[in-house]
């Protein structure tokens, strides 16, 4: 039995959305601990109709907020619900802690609180990108601004055991966005992480350039934070945009609205399958427990669906597998 | 009257696409030199319906292929339809060269032939993106897969001189793109560059992100050529497995094929504004001429509007244009 651990005070819409989430959750038979201000927490959970079962509180008086970016100022604050969610996680009281709160401070404390796996040199986020022809992994997603060749090597052993352990792929296939085709080709990071790639054990598959993404050409896709961030970002904006100009297109005509009523539904279907909060949340991949990052601006399906991917994730023994690939990867290396 | 040098033999579809583009620009006034293989030429110009006045041929017979990646080779052949149009351009017989065919060939005989304006370390790619809210320039798109702080302030000045140029923009907005809002945000390079960029004389509105970009969040957005390209070939794989999708939900119930029906015309035109072929092709910034970039798979009407966005920045004198900012921002610089 697993225990997910979950920030009740992060994120835009908690703790409405993070306990109706958690209750959600709940429900199925997974143990939900929410960590925050008790008072406000209960007050949510007595609007909840029926019953709540597997629910636990943990009080944390502080909140650290969306804005805040001063990451030493949070590393000293012990009673925030980041920091009391992660030192479950430490002292084993929890499997997986999940936070949709501010990003940096959960990276900060996480490092800091919990440490590096041996032969990781930076954690990073793993996002997990639905796709029509499946779930992609797709790191780093943000966490550093700057990488180097071995970095990259290490993401892609992680996000390889990450796959292998928790969707039961055999070798998963790794490739390294750039921009070309060839192993000559691209920046300087690049082209030496590809040569590192190329001699991993790992089932690498070459570079794969940004047109390729949505088509899913490998089951974990390895790029530098900057990038992977924009990318991220990029695609955010450009399907709003996307779908808005085609609700436009939808107005500007009565043949044109009758159209767009009468496929509404297939097509909102369609943004559904796609939509981040299929899984809900980001694995932060190369530390010692299990830590998953929410968008900002999750709501309770969100939330829900992230304890759902860190339970199960949890229970397939992630942090247990990471470790011995980073192991094994270092090893491959020296 | 400006004179615009066509590669006849550049592109997916040359030379058909390229002669068909060129009389189509051509019939509105534009001059327009054809070069490479005159007799292939002469035989596509055979099958054009009607007049074709203001063309001129110039022979070239040999051609760099599409996947040819040896810049060092393409530069020894002076025979090739690049090399005879940029030296074309160099010797001042046009005014503008525009090439579809293979990018890398066409920016190092560029570079070699024609030589950096004063004060430009590297050349950029400038991507004209149609968005719902007009012409945004981005740059680099891919000339440089590495960039040093200099480089992206160099393409900011450039690219503010040809918005001020060609779109009669008095101060042209510029960000950087990055990954967070704070100038103290990004990678080493993005946090050098946001101070290069604050303290330069440019209207310089500060950082911007993946999800602003289809917002056009101002005229002028650098990036680095890696971000850049990867960026731009994300946005055409997303958008091509967005409608692709759509395509598919508009298959899914009777109710929805008569919705795509229905809806079919103004998504296509909705598609259409925001092709690329809207601008035909990307001024590469800081020569000393005008070279412009077609996409590998431009149709007669993607090499029409190219010519047709060659003549106006040509008319409007966009070398001097170029060179004098390069010279200021020079000056301010040191």
């Amino acid at each position: 039995m697993t225990r997910i651990v979950l920030d009740a005070m992060g994120g835009d819409l908690a703790p409405q959305a993070t306990v109706a989430g958690a209750v959600e959750a709940a429900r199925d038979g997974i143990t939900v601990v929410l960590v925050g201000v008790e008072e406000q927490i209960r007050a949510e959970l007595d609007r909840v109709e029926g019953p709540t079962p597997n629910i636990e509180v943990v009080h944390a008086p502080e909140v650290v907020a969306m804005g805040d970016h001063d990451a030493r100022a949070t590393l000293r604050r012990r009673d925030t619900s980041i920091a009391v969610g992660i030192e479950l996680i430490r002292e084993g009281a929890g499997d997986a802690f999940i936070s949709a709160g501010n990003t940096g401070a959960v990276l900060a404390v996480s490092l800091v609180r919990l440490g590096r796996l041996p032969g990781v040199e930076r954690p990073a986020i793993g996002i997990l990108l639905p796709m029509p022809r499946g779930v992609l992994l797709f790191l780093d997603g943000g966490a550093n601004a700057d990488a180097r060749p071995s970095h990259l090597l290490q993401w892609a052993v992680l996000g390889a055991s990450y796959m292998r352990t928790t969707r039961g792929l055999a070798e998963p296939e790794v490739a390294l966005l750039n921009i070309g085709g060839e192993a000559t080709k691209g920046s300087q990071v690049t082209v030496e992480a590809h040569a590192l790639l190329a001699a991993s054990g790992l089932n690498f598959i070459g570079n794969v350039e940004g047109r390729d993404l949505p088509s899913r050409p490998a089951d974990v896709v390895v790029t530098d934070g900057f990038t992977g961030n924009t990318v991220l970002k990029f695609a955010e904006g450009l399907s709003s945009m996307l779908f808005e100009e085609l609700r436009e297109a939808a107005s500007q005509s009565l043949r044109a609205r009758i159209g767009g009523l009468l496929i509404r539904r297939e097509a909102r279907r369609m943004r559904d399958r796609l939509d981040y909060r299929v899984y809900g949340a980001a694995p932060l991949l190369g530390l010692q427990g299990t830590v998953y990052i929410g968008h900002g601006s999750s709501d309770a399906r969100a939330i829900a669906n992230a304890i759902r991917t860190a339970d199960g994730a949890a229970a397939a023994g992630i942090v247990d597998a990471l470790r011995a690939a980073a192991a094994e990867g270092e090893q491959a290396a020296s």
